[in-house]
C-alpha cells in the first residue's frame, strides 16, 4: 500500500485491539504531522511498561510501587476485601465511591477451555491473605465482584467453596439484577429474572 | 486512576486520534500482556516515522526512497497527472485501477481560515513540473482530484486559474454525482444536483 516506514506503522497500529485499517492510517498520519517530542513520549511510555510493570504484592493491581496506593492507604478497612478480575474492575469499584476496604485483583476468571485454571490465577494469594492478619486485623468480608458472566459466576463458586472453611469469614457477591435507570421491558429474561429472584422487603 | 507507567501509557495513547479513554485502556492493558518483541516492533516504527518520512520529489507522496514507486515506473503514462490532497488520496485512486499516469500530492487543500494559502500547498512545484519535460514528454491533461467540498473546490478552481496558460494543456475535475450503488431518493440535493448539471447523453 504505502511504501517504507508509514506502512510499517500503519501495520503496527494495526495490530492493536480495537484499531481497524482506516483508523491505523489516521494515526499514522497524524503521527507523521506530529512534533518529534509527542513520539517520543508515546515511545519512553511504551518503553516502561515494555521493561515491567510493577504490580502490587498485597493485592495484585498494578501499581508504582511495591505495595500500591490503595494497600498502603490507613483509612481503608482492613476487614473488607473486594474479589475482582482485572485492574480496570478496581477502577469502576472505586468510581462508585462505596467502597472503603481493599482489593484482591485476580488477574482474570476461570476458563478451562482457554487454558485458565484456579492456578492460572492469584486465587492461592488471596487464601494467604485471608489467613494472615494484619496489624492484628483478620478479614471478616470478602465481596466478589467477578463479572457477571459464565466465567466469573465460575470463579465465583469456586471462590465460595474455597472460602466456605474459614471460621467468621462472611463472603458475599455484587448483586445481579435490573441496572439502575433502565427499563423492564427491555431488560433480558436473565437479568430480569435474577432481579425476581433476588428481590428485597421494603 | 491508575498509578504510574500504565496511566502514561493511557495518557499519551488517548492522546491519538479516534482512541477515546476506553480505548486506550484497553490498548495499554493488551501492551501490558504482550511480549517485549512486539512492543520493540511498535517502538521501532515509531522511531524510522519520528528520524523523518521520505517524500517523493517529483510527487511528494510518502515514498521509501527519493522517488517514489509511482514515479520510478516506467510503465506509467508520463503525459497524464492527478493531483490530489493527501497521500491517502492517491491510495484511493490507484484502488479504481483506472488511472494509468501520476499523481501530484499537495498535501492539503486551500483554507484560509486555517492559515493554509497557496505557499503552503505543493503549487509552485506542479507548475514547475508541468513546465519541464521529462525525457522529452510534456504533460497533456492534468487531473484534478480534491475533495468535493468547500476547500477542494476553492483549490481546484485555483488551479484552474493557474494552469489555465500553459498552451496545449487539458485541465479536467473529476466528475461529482450520484454514489454507484446509492439511492436517488436519499442523494443530497447538492449532490443530486451536480448529477442534473453533469448529466451525459446516452
Amino acid at each position: 500500500m504505502y511504501e517504507g516506514p508509514v506502512q510499517d506503522l500503519i501495520d503496527e497500529l494495526g495490530r492493536l485491539p480495537g484499531v481497524g485499517p482506516k483508523s491505523a492510517q489516521r494515526i499514522a498520519f497524524h503521527l507523521l504531522a506530529t512534533e518529534p517530542a509527542d513520539i517520543e513520549r508515546l515511545q519512553s511510555a511504551l518503553q516502561k511498561v515494555k521493561e515491567g510493570v510493577v504490580f502490587c504484592d498485597v493485592c495484585g493491581n498494578v501499581s508504582a510501587e511495591t505495595t500500591c496506593r490503595i494497600c498502603r492507604d490507613p483509612k481503608r478497612d482492613l476487614t473488607l476485601v473486594c474479589v475482582v478480575e482485572e485492574p480496570k474492575d478496581v477502577l469502576a469499584v472505586e468510581r462508585t465511591r462505596e467502597f472503603k476496604g481493599r482489593y484482591h485483583v485476580l488477574g482474570g476468571a476461570l476458563d478451562p477451555l482457554s487454558g485458565i485454571g484456579p492456578d492460572q490465577l492469584r486465587i492461592r494469594q488471596l487464601l494467604t491473605r485471608i489467613g494472615t492478619p494484619v496489624d492484628g486485623v483478620d478479614i471478616s468480608e470478602v465481596i466478589i465482584a467477578t463479572d457477571p458472566n459464565t466465567e466469573g459466576e465460575a470463579t465465583a463458586t469456586y471462590l465460595v467453596r474455597m472460602l466456605r472453611d474459614f471460621p467468621g469469614l462472611t463472603v458475599t457477591r455484587l448483586a445481579s439484577g435490573l441496572p439502575m435507570g433502565g427499563d423492564l421491558e427491555f431488560a433480558d429474561e436473565l437479568t430480569l429474572g435474577r432481579a425476581l429472584s433476588g428481590r428485597r422487603s421494603m
